[in-house]
């Protein structure tokens, strides 16, 4: 592996420095658009909100605004972010969890829809303002995620109100006066089966008609969450974006017609579907161990990217300007825990001090949980565009990690 | 539950805002004097320094700097807060991890001591100057932590030097014409059990003496890491530092004598044991939703605390005010992921919105792996002592996370 779209690696990284995170415009344009395009084939009444935790770098976001995206946004910077990339207000969806009164009141001000956590949220809202229009997460008590942290419905879930008390919520909202309602539901995260899309729709479908039917009021906007996957490993398929949108769109359809729901707004809030596969993580590698098993340490870290200490998830690694696969060895980063490790028992061409080393699909949950930890800066972002490449944020600097202490006599 | 030191949380939490990191100023002093008290009480000659990464925040350093303890640093940040905290060259300790040539270039310049992690790490030392002293981390083939992440030794762990091979990296700095000499080592992190130390000191003694007898050096001093752990459970009991300090005392001056070390320097590197039961993680509760389970939501998440989803940790909860147990339920915070759960199935009080939620023994590995995750600002950080209390950490504001990004043209 030597270019990220048309730009060699090793340009990037000597302009920048490492570690640095490497978007590719194009690639989150295209992954856009095939998802824009297959769903225009098969439920046109379709609404894309990216889902701004992924990736939030503002001028990532501006990406999204320039094709016609809306946001997902689960905190009130996150609005705000939205705001600066220049989304208009009715193109920002808020869905929150447990969310506070400050919260609840500048989404209220600040965004087109809500979508409510549950019951309780709503109590908290009506206390700062009433929407036109209110929608609640469902937990319709089944859900399945790549791995259990990123499964967000089923009995151990936090999210959402159960679907046996869905009425309830939507009752209070008809007893405030509310006319107009969408309904949401996240599952999970990073699925790679059409089927399972099919079923959780099919399953929302349900609940909602019965909701609907028996407080004699139709939906708006269905929200079915994001949750699209990407393959982090060679032996996994992608997920076949057109058999899912077809199969989404069918059940969507025939309930649709069942319920008299009509053709409402069909809501998505992809992330890393969009994302993943444009990013990657350059850094280089800064020392071989050869210990009991032969270490390749980088010059990044799990504060880098978190992703494999906190889920045990995989990024496939390439050496700058290497093919040749050479050797079994453990990837780890500079941070004193052994929580660092990146990939264990990966084969690696033959490493040496001084290379890039590149982990693919960095695109999402990367950059947005990195941390100080060990009081290592944050590294920039760059986006590459053919053969040009913006930096999109500056390297964090020792300074910078000095801002927020309050001055004492001696310092 | 409702005070740190002799103040009332209340009043802090009205004062800072939640959620904000409380720690108690003379409890890391007693902390600390408390271990320095046992060590002079069986081996005089050790040296304490405290571990930066558990808790970095200068004013804490600073407080550490006044008693006399030296500082253990992983990073050049570090060196550079425990300057600003006063501490001269000397007392501060590196040791890293995959060092790179900036780090150990600014660790030569700027410290007394360096403990490397590999003998590439000294190839690389060499290359940008030579050190007075020189110590290597040995990896001694076994070790333990309180979970596998935070385990630092052993066969599968990425530090150290197998003890097999500490041979060559010793040789080669004594051909580098390196006259003084340390040895290292840092076995796992939060353990509670006296034995366990004496096991490890009497294999790195055992190590160090017949290396050194062989190379015919002797050395300086020996520093055996931290480790010392603290019970985060109801069901543990804490470590017996007395017990502790006179095993690990016994095993060194017997093998000391052994080996002819005369009476080296005991270097200890606590973190957690100093500083983690001196802090508290104070939270409001936003909501509480009936769900599948109860689940009591509070403002604060894994981007404020990670340890409970990145390790399983725990931390014990309390309710302001409140004593009596009312109710099995999950605690959970507002980051839009399912493994943002503080607790699950933990009994509390009967809680209400607005109640404040204080969670233990925060004072280490809070803050320092804090995140933006969700784009939530990270908290705030008070030090109190008796009944003042001193905002030593401002709280994130949303223009914070705005500042290294680039203007782009309609921002």
């Amino acid at each position: 592996m030597t270019k990220i779209s048309n730009l060699d690696i090793k340009l990037i990284a000597e302009k920048y420095g490492t570690p640095v995170y490497v978007y590719d415009k194009q690639r989150i344009i295209s992954n856009y658009k095939n998802l824009r395009n297959t769903f225009d084939k098969y439920y046109p009444n379709t609404k894309i909100h990216y889902s701004v935790k992924a990736n939030s770098n503002p001028h990532i976001l501006k990406i999204f605004n320039e094709i016609n995206a809306g946001t997902d946004c689960s905190s009130p910077m996150e609005v705000l972010l939205s705001q600066k990339a220049g989304f208009s207000k009715e193109n920002i969806l808020y869905t929150g969890n447990y969310e506070s009164y400050t919260d609840l009141e500048f989404a209220l001000n600040n965004v087109g829809r809500i979508n409510l956590d549950d019951i309780n949220s709503f109590d908290r809202l009506l206390k700062v303002g009433k929407p036109d229009i209110i929608s609640f997460r469902l937990n319709p008590g089944i859900g399945r995620g790549g791995f259990e942290g990123i499964t967000t419905a089923g009995s151990d879930a936090k999210f959402g109100v159960p679907y046996e008390k869905a009425i309830i919520a939507y009752q209070k909202a008809i007893d405030a006066g509310i006319k107009r309602f969408g309904i949401h539901m996240m599952t999970g995260s990073n699925n790679l089966e059409p089927y399972y899309f099919a079923e959780i729709v099919e399953k929302l479908m349900m609940i909602a008609g019965n909701l609907f039917n028996k407080l004699e009021i139709v939906p708006e906007y269905i929200d079915i969450g994001g949750g699209f996957g990407i393959p982090y490993e060679d032996d996994e398929d992608p997920l076949n974006i057109d058999l899912t949108a077809k199969l989404i769109s069918e059940v969507f359809i025939e309930k649709s017609a069942k319920y008299h729901f009509g053709t409402p707004q069909l809501l998505l809030e992809p992330g890393r579907f969009l994302v993943a596969d444009a990013g990657y993580l350059i850094s280089k590698v800064v020392g071989l161990k050869n210990s009991y098993k032969t270490f390749v340490g980088i010059d990044s870290g799990m504060s880098t990217l978190i992703r494999p200490a906190l889920y045990g998830a995989k990024h496939r690694s390439y050496i700058y300007g290497k093919d040749k696969l050479h050797q079994n060895v453990n990837i780890c980063g500079q941070i004193c825990e052994n929580s660092d490790i990146f990939a264990k028992n990966t084969f690696l061409p033959e490493a040496e001090e001084g290379d890039l080393l590149i982990f693919r699909d960095a695109g999402a949950y990367g950059y947005v949980m990195a941390s100080n930890y060990n009081n290592r800066p944050r590294p920039a972002e760059v986006l590459v565009d053919g053969e040009d490449a913006k930096l999109i944020r500056f390297r964090e600097q020792p300074e910078d990690l000095m801002k927020l202490i309050p001055e004492f006599e001696n310092l």
